[in-house]
């Protein structure tokens, strides 16, 4: 186990009918003009931007609105909403939505308070050192936004997709997660979410670092509620209790709970980047996708840990044979990804022909020369990884 | 799953020479006259003490110490350090040791700020409104005060052992969590913290709350690591990963990770605080004695939660008749104690005769008629339990 710092300070108020304290949650963590962030109509035509907004009306607390971010935010929504709180005299940014909605909402208030280009952060060429506070009303349990301090952003111009990670400054100072929101997500959203959530937790678990078993105890034991939980979700998207489960353990996915103390990999990540960028796919579909390739691949290069979650999550009885273990774990995965309706190879993705050479480019580009760290992955290995995925 | 807040805003600092960071992590936090809350000799003799109040300086602070808090802390200890506050004008506490200091370090906290008698906030008549706040450099993984907003203090004149839970008020900034830190605890001392830490879990995880997969999961996940490091460290008292995985279930044991969404029982610790207060035995000691008599009264009146313990922590095979798989729990966790030297008897614990007539009376006055959410015990019921505790 490495050396590490725990730091979860967001305050999740989970459960039913909790958006209704949204307005004294922002009042409580020091709001008084608020930028409200949302994405495309469908809280609008719910109801819920209004039922939210008149909370903050409750408290007396001032608010404009900023609409329209899409699913992998871009740029320019940034620099829209930058200049809107600017000119407002905004001194909070309350996201209602999902991971787009908050990265953006975060993007935001870091660059309000900063005098150069907000880009700079995620080009890693300037570092976050104040940002206006975050709070989130949570639609789809997905990124895991709500609790960590990070968030992508694509720039539109050459399609770069970036992502930014601060210990303290972008940490949502709560999260308002009422699982009722979720009943009306599309199944094929729903599984995305899953999907990712359960690879925020995979990246975590495939690690070098050793002896992490608390770590990997509580990734095992989250993936098990998520699967459990999610057969009951696409048989009966309205059951609360599978609902709530779900959007529990996506949080506790990426808030550092799962995987202490572990050198993390994200090379899994870092490859479903460029096909999102690139195709304009659904993150979550685009890692199931990649994924079962990435852990095929480690089948026969680097099977450990992959064997273990055989035997620990998907039942597998051990043998002396860790590859075998290995991609039968990647079957099992496989069968359930598709169970929920998701795509496990470029084909089901709807890309009958990838265009791996552009998208190894620009990996190298954005990436350099090495990719994740459970095996330093070359750039020839990640063109293998894309090639499996074609299967 | 019941409605719920998750909030562990404590900035958790774990790892090798991580109490180096102490004095930086005062000054973040707002500390500038500090009191050093401290219990036995042992962080003096091991240079601790000394290391710590060396980097509270270099930073520039002024201290003033309390040492000499005692197991199952006391009142008096509080008034004495809430009168020495005041005087000195201290304005965060930083408490160096384990659970009783923490908790003398909290009630302190409250107590200097009020202008009335501190007990008044354990005896339920006056709510804490304000503190000071309070850092930790923890010594003994066992109580999980560093990650909590609870406080268990004993009123000399009655012999009241009663506890006081805050959900922000007297929860830690900051915890400095080294396991080297660890590796001198005598041994009896080591099983005793390791009991403590799993009945925080079971306490959570015994609840008829339904439909709380992914708190029974990660419930099940740090009891599985613990079992498994604890054999580790009975062996190697020195073996850096197993302390530091022990040191960690410790914390998440009882910051709200595990279990969330469940109603609690807590009766198992109600039972044991009239012990300790009584007869003055270690409150892991206590435990390792109380839990498997409550559960063996279960096994018989309510084992479903037991036997799915039974299965998924203890490996025992699947049936129908769950007082069995509860009474091979049992025997498990018995088993298991014994392993690490722990008493799992009034006999074993040093207590040939308890005076079970006084500690029910005493449980009667403290608590009522009922006791516990798992069953509703009655005293009747309390008293079959610390029979089959003779056993």
């Amino acid at each position: 186990m490495n050396n590490f710092v725990f730091y979860s300070p967001t305050e999740f108020v989970f459960g039913r009918e909790t958006e209704k304290q949204t307005g004294q949650l922002v009042a409580r963590y020091g709001g008084r003009r608020v930028l409200v962030v949302y994405g495309g109509g469908s809280v609008v035509r719910s109801g819920l931007l209004q039922r939210v907004e008149d909370t903050l009306r409750e408290v007396g607390l001032v608010y404009v609105e900023l609409g329209g971010v899409q699913p992998n935010p871009i740029d320019t929504k940034v620099y829209e909403g930058i200049e809107l709180a600017r000119r407002e005299g905004v001194d909070f940014l309350l996201a209602v939505g999902g991971g787009s909605v908050i990265d953006t909402a975060k993007a935001i208030a870091a660059g309000v308070p900063y005098e150069g280009d907000f880009w700079d952060f995620y080009a890693g060429t300037a570092k976050v050192e104040k940002a206006l506070p975050v709070g989130v009303v949570l639609t789809i349990p997905a990124a895991g936004s709500e609790g960590s301090g990070n968030t992508v952003i694509t720039k539109v111009e050459g399609l770069r997709k970036l992502g930014l990670r601060t210990v303290y400054e972008l940490r949502p100072r709560f999260a308002v997660m009422n699982p009722e929101l979720t009943f009306t997500l599309p199944p094929f959203q729903t599984a995305c979410g899953i999907c990712d959530m359960m690879i925020h937790i995979l990246e975590r678990y495939f690690t070098n670092t050793e002896e992490v078993e608390i770590g990997d105890r509580l990734c095992e034991g989250t993936l098990l509620a998520i699967i459990r939980e999610a057969y009951k979700v696409k048989q009966h998207p309205d059951d609360y209790q599978a609902r709530a489960n779900i959007m529990w353990c996506g949080t506790i996915a990426h808030n550092g709970t799962c995987g202490v103390g572990s050198e993390e990999d994200w090379a899994s990540h870092f490859l479903e980047h460029e096909i999102s960028a690139l195709y304009g796919v659904t993150h979550g579909a685009g890692l199931a996708v990649m994924v079962p390739a990435w852990m095929t691949f480690m089948a026969s290069h680097h099977p450990e840990k992959v064997a273990q979650l055989a035997e620990r999550v998907f039942g597998v009885p051990v043998s002396e044979d860790k590859e075998e273990m290995a991609l039968a774990a990647v079957a099992r995965l496989k069968h359930f990804f598709r169970y929920m309706g998701l795509p496990v190879n470029f084909r089901e993705l709807g890309i009958e022909q990838p265009d791996i050479d552009e998208l190894v480019r620009k990996l190298h580009e954005n990436k350099g020369d090495r990719l994740g760290n459970y095996m330093k992955l070359t750039m020839d290995q990640c063109r293998e990884i894309y090639e499996l995925a074609c299967r």
